[in-house]
């Protein structure tokens, strides 16, 4: 594209066979080959490439590490991607304000790193944490496992720098998670996927540094006795800050094709519990615990120290990496069910009649769903059973998405399955701040 | 308004006499003579009063229990106050699911009595927790002194049931954390003032109730010396509960003209510091504590029970108290300065040349300036000095509201303060959202 390249400030990629990394991210979809790929690094090539796309009529498909999972960053018909890797900034951390304030192309280990090099905590830590980039746990309002005690990545925000239509670069909030001046515009940016403007830098809130954890590794006989479990800890003071799970299906799985270790995994479902509070690795706050859980308690494994609390987690890290490897065409789903009504769910799993093993974060009734066989079934079928999935996931008061987000790989489900006065709303709220389209369009709605 | 006498579902009052007590919130600000108040107890009520409101050109203006303290809920001109006191449902806790749902009428009171009965906590807290209601909380996104741990009302709203301009109730959110099916509608709405639309219930977060509380009466020979604390204290691992501050100019207040309990507060600051961790009431945790305050920890008064902590809050609400008794036309403002830009800031205050005792929650920056002389003050001055005050908090990278919000009282300020960007896009969102601009017309924006 002729007129990207005068482009001040960026680097810009026009060779078909250099723009062939862009067209994938983490999920399944692949793009389309975009116009041209800009690495900016300075405002004045977001001015120009605003002005250029209006005058144009391209899109502008934001990229972070690409490591999303919905299809987010991935280019559609006649766009542009705006790769952020080289958007200019340091992570500057302010003990004395409790904040840090990084630009959108700071990994998200940096940003945690530095965070604990004061001693302090940023706690999102979605799986890919090691690999992300900060922009992109941002447009998708990033989870993971500590979400359960945290909340998402929206929690810790308390400030972005985005480009908006208008070409400039502008900061809603303020350094202080007091703010009420105004509707909080932050909180529209986040998770939008890029909908409204792209972000390209944050500030965000700081705790003290979790200093001790211990971790449990939880078999059952039953898996529903794991239901009352997360109200009965916190009924009981202990707020987990994770609470994962393994159904039965997972775990047979596991014991019948999986590694040495996974074949004396115990019980009918599996759960691995973690707590981080201060005191946690006390006798007495495991004398605690072990009362609450009662009968359950047999066959529990606890972690006393940071191996044996890694040899927990290696069971959870190893289920991930043998089903991707036994299923590479497996579809993973990544719904919401609320606790309270997770039999309903399974009873109605198995109504579905497709071969699915669960694993994912009990603490918030997020799941991943994985459909094992979808490599072999008729592409047709198949979306018809990840619909009835979606369908089942929403008629029981959840939703599609926990923590992935929308992007391309579930739009149409959204589409068809999400409230039209919400994606009524979308389209009124998307018109209103990009009344020209050029922000990621053909993503989420 | 005869056209309201039908209306269905509903309380109406007419009589001029009766309408009197719904001019008033707990700002200084009194509002016009609406053309009726409306009490909803169904959706018919509110569907018809929209269909009226943009028939007959009327404004809506939400109100739950008047306690606000920037005139949001104030009539304006041509509009019908829309009181939520009658609104139906039951408060709902769900311990399985770890939320709570409860209508915009209930009680924060009683929101937050539900929760404790079953061992969990809903932690917002803002001054008027026993007389307000969860709706007005949730459209001002309401405070506290536990916001500095906490955070906001905002973050622990999973879901929020909307009155939208089409007449219908909308709900967006799911009952977990975890939800990226598209933007969080569900913010757009909480501290919004009632701009895009009426919140009529929701759906809350629970964590476990605090079982123990220490709390801190810290006296400091040079108000500096408290600026560094919060973030040395979350450095080691303390994250304090709430961290209240008097400034020189209010201890010397009271010290002068207040309660004989006043007379003998030491120090040239004072700090009240609470911390609400498990474990916090232990030997080992104070010991902590005070090898961290080191030389600043001489005067310092613990509170190991519940008497001795009410004794020491006791010096916060009785300083609220003595103020409005003494200067009964005193201005309090509700500001946000950074920590790190405090001394900056009373330097500036010193500079404005009014007389200002400032106290509140230095935990995250929120302070309370009181301008005592405001009831001598020549209007045109007093409006100008006001200004001068919210113009220096945001010159310094704070905001001219922290908890209260905008409303009546802080409009024109924000109008001329705040960012044009942010003015222009919530006036393209509140196009998008309401058209017809009829709810609570002419706040904030």
């Amino acid at each position: 594209m002729d007129e990207l390249k005068g482009l001040p400030e960026a680097t810009v990629i026009h060779d078909s066979s250099d723009l062939e990394p862009f067209l994938r991210d983490e999920s399944h979809m692949v793009g389309l080959p975009p116009l041209a790929v800009v690495k900016p690094h300075g405002p004045a090539a977001l001015r120009e490439l605003v002005r250029l796309a209006k005058t144009e009529g391209f899109g502008l498909v934001p990229r972070g590490a690409g490591t999303g999972k919905a299809g987010g960053c991935l280019p559609t018909p006649r766009s542009v991607v705006v790769d952020f890797s080289q958007w200019p900034g340091d992570i500057r951390v302010s003990p004395q304000d409790l904040c840090l304030s990084a630009p959108a192309s700071a990994p998200l280990r940096e940003v945690k790193a530095a965070a604990q090099a004061q001693g302090l905590f940023y706690p999102p830590d979605p799986n890919s944490w090691e690999s992300c980039a900060l922009g992109g746990t941002l447009a998708t309002n990033a989870g993971g496992p500590n979400a359960c005690k945290y909340g998402m990545t929206r929690h810790w925000v308390l400030a972005v720098d985005v480009l908006l239509e208008d070409g400039e670069i502008h900061t809603f909030g303020i350094s202080s998670v007091k703010a009420n001046a105004g509707p909080a515009l932050s909180q529209l940016f986040i998770g939008s996927e890029g909908l409204f403007g792209f972000i390209v830098g944050a500030t965000l809130r700081l705790i003290p540094q979790p200093r001790e954890h211990t971790t449990l590794l939880l078999p059952v006989k039953r898996w529903e006795d794991l239901l009352d479990l997360p109200g009965r800890l916190c009924g009981d003071g202990y707020l987990p800050s994770a609470f994962e799970f393994f159904d039965p299906a997972v775990l047979a799985e596991l014991r019948a094709h999986g590694p040495e270790t996974a074949r004396r995994l115990p019980g009918e479902a599996l759960a691995i519990l973690e707590f981080d509070e201060r005191g946690s690795t006390s006798e007495a706050y495991l004398e605690g615990l072990l009362d609450l859980l009662g009968p359950m308690a047999e066959g529990l494994e606890i972690a006393s120290d940071e191996r044996q609390r890694q040899n927990i987690w290696a069971v959870r890290r190893m289920t991930s990496v043998f089903l991707k490897e036994r299923h590479p065409k497996k579809v993973s789903e990544d719904i919401v069910v609320p606790r309270s009504r997770l039999r309903e769910f399974f009873e109605g799993l198995d109504r579905l009649g497709c071969p699915a093993v669960t694993y994912g974060h009990l603490g918030d009734g997020n799941l991943h769903v994985n459909l094992l066989a979808a490599g072999d079934t008729e592409p047709a079928l198949l979306e018809r059973q990840l619909m009835d999935l979606f369908r089942l996931a929403v008629n029981l008061g959840g939703t599609l998405s926990g923590e992935h987000g929308i992007g391309l790989a579930k739009r149409e489900a959204f589409l068809a399955l999400g409230d039209p006065a919400q994606i009524q709303a979308l389209r009124a709220l998307k018109q209103a701040m990009d009344p020209c389209g050029i922000f990621n369009p053909g993503k989420v709605i």
